[in-house]
């Protein structure tokens, strides 16, 4: 399993110094990213972090309309207190900071811990638990959080950027979770520079349904089969816990591994699933966005939209993993 | 090898009316995808395609500041010159059509009969061969055309977008080209859907030197080695063909199975081994972009920067690959 990396000791080093020569927009500092530009003073400050390896997600997502920092851990690997106090830090322009946080337990208790330890800013959590797969996995109690993690930055950052008060920001992000839902499918498993072998074996005939962004098991396993039929499949489990209705967001995310012309073709089917549902496409992405390292695959994650959270998504966003302006 | 299609025979198809679902800023129509405002009168119009199979190139580059129509053939297959004329007809405002091509023969004989067949139509053409591994290769007679086919659209679109006339738009389509040099390593095959097996062998401790985006052989095999190594491996081969100096537009472009973060630990070392000659990596981009299905691996492209080309490069795009304001 060859990897372009120097060694699985230094590859989230490297690549941070990589990200920071390519985006004069960002600093990097003791494994935090933040904008060049430091806090806005009177605008609320978001952070986010968690384990490595599902990039863009979260690192590539700071810039204005989105996040004010991000934490990386290691591979897979939640951040550190002292890691995520210091995002906070670098976030906080007077106004309040919002943690935006993965349902991993690892992450939920380091980032209790930075914000109990971190008195003097005041500090508004909101975990994302999106992923319908499984109730409880590996890592996690309840749901997992995956690929809402970006609707959640992006709403509530452009929040911030309109000066909106904390408990404000902090309630449009717990919205967007609440609108959300995703589901996963892995056609391999993800490699870790550290194992340098496949995470869980997974035979040429079968996908994994429900994968988790670490390759903790889904629901079942199922024969491999077209994207109509593996598309269908995510989203009945989605409409099953959220009926598709009305105005959808919807995020055709890969894996990593998986390349961006077999990405549309599931979004074909998942656009024509939900129009058989009586319901609409409004906004969407096709990409990688929240990856799982090499593995090859797919996320689908759906937010029912309304008018505010049609309008802050459409308002501008300047980062490197998502951009657009207007 | 598994595969997110319904059948090898419609992945082009299924995927083109994913990106139409997807975008509506785009239109598709019997294989030709155009911008859904239509020409704009007086404009140049720019036209690209080629195989599929490498997306977001070049479908996903139609739109403000880049392209006006692009037309997709089969999976590394070159489009038919009947596609070419739609796209030429639906790129042309007026002022004249430039068609930019990759120098792959078949795409050359196509583009070339096309524009005889257009006669109404005023076209140019501009050959993008900036591949230094090889002279002569599998389906190409000199050098093949990679990476700098995104810096042609970009910076060229850029020129044609101000409203210059077609034979300045083909100069600076030129010149980028004459300025840019690329260098791919492999370190897995891509498979076809079609073949549904990788299209050649390459062992686990070895990697391909000047792979070309349709896995066509490089210069040679070698050890697989640490980032910095293969990265410096390829920058030589750019810099011993053209002297890395002053600013520089680099790309460190994924060939479609290789994750974010590998890729920035490329650039890292790409940012200081230009530093390392004393020149200097100005505007940068990194991710998949001129990808090779699901290959594993990166190539880098380089373009020596003057005041014109830089401010082209910085000017408004906004297509569903390449975006950005101001």
């Amino acid at each position: 399993m060859k990897k372009l990396i120097n060694t699985a000791e230094s590859v989230v080093e490297d690549a941070l110094n990589g990200l920071a020569a390519a985006h004069p927009s960002l600093r990097v500092r003791d494994r935090v990213v933040y904008r060049a530009e430091g806090p806005r003073p009177g605008k609320v400050g978001l952070v986010s972090g968690g384990g490595s390896g599902h990039e863009p997600l979260h690192a590539a997502f700071v810039g204005p309309g989105m996040l004010d920092a991000a934490c990386p851990g290691e591979i897979f690997t939640s951040p550190v207190p002292d890691q995520i106090i210091d995002a906070t830090r670098a976030a906080d322009g007077g106004a309040g900071v919002l943690h935006i946080v993965k349902n991993y337990t690892g992450d939920v208790l380091n980032f209790e811990m930075a914000a109990e330890l971190c008195d003097d800013v005041p500090v508004a959590s909101v975990l994302v638990d999106d992923d319908v797969a499984v109730q409880d996995s590996l890592y996690t109690a309840g749901r997992r959080g995956t690929g809402a993690t970006l609707f959640v930055e992006k709403i509530a950052g452009a929040l911030a950027e309109e000066g909106a008060p904390l408990e404000e920001v902090a309630r449009v992000a717990r919205e967007v979770d609440d609108h959300s839902r995703s589901f996963g499918v892995a056609l391999t498993s993800c490699v870790t520079p550290a194992a340098g072998k496949p995470t869980f074996d997974l035979p040429e005939d079968q996908v994994e349904l429900g994968i988790g962004i670490h390759g903790e098991p889904g629901r079942s396993r199922a024969p491999m089969a077209p994207a109509r039929e593996l598309a269908a499949l995510a989203m009945e489990a989605i409409h099953g816990d959220l009926p598709l209705r009305d105005d959808l967001l919807v995020m055709v995310n890969g894996m990593g591994g998986t390349p961006l012309i077999e990405l549309y073709v599931v979004f074909a089917e998942v656009e024509a699933f939900v129009r058989g549902k009586g319901a609409r496409v409004v906004r969407s992405l096709v990409g990688n966005y929240v990856t799982s390292l090499d593995m090859q695959g797919f996320s689908i994650t759906v937010c029912r939209l309304n008018g505010e959270l049609t309008r802050l998504w459409d308002a501008p966003v300047e980062t490197p993993g998502l951009r657009w302006g207007r």
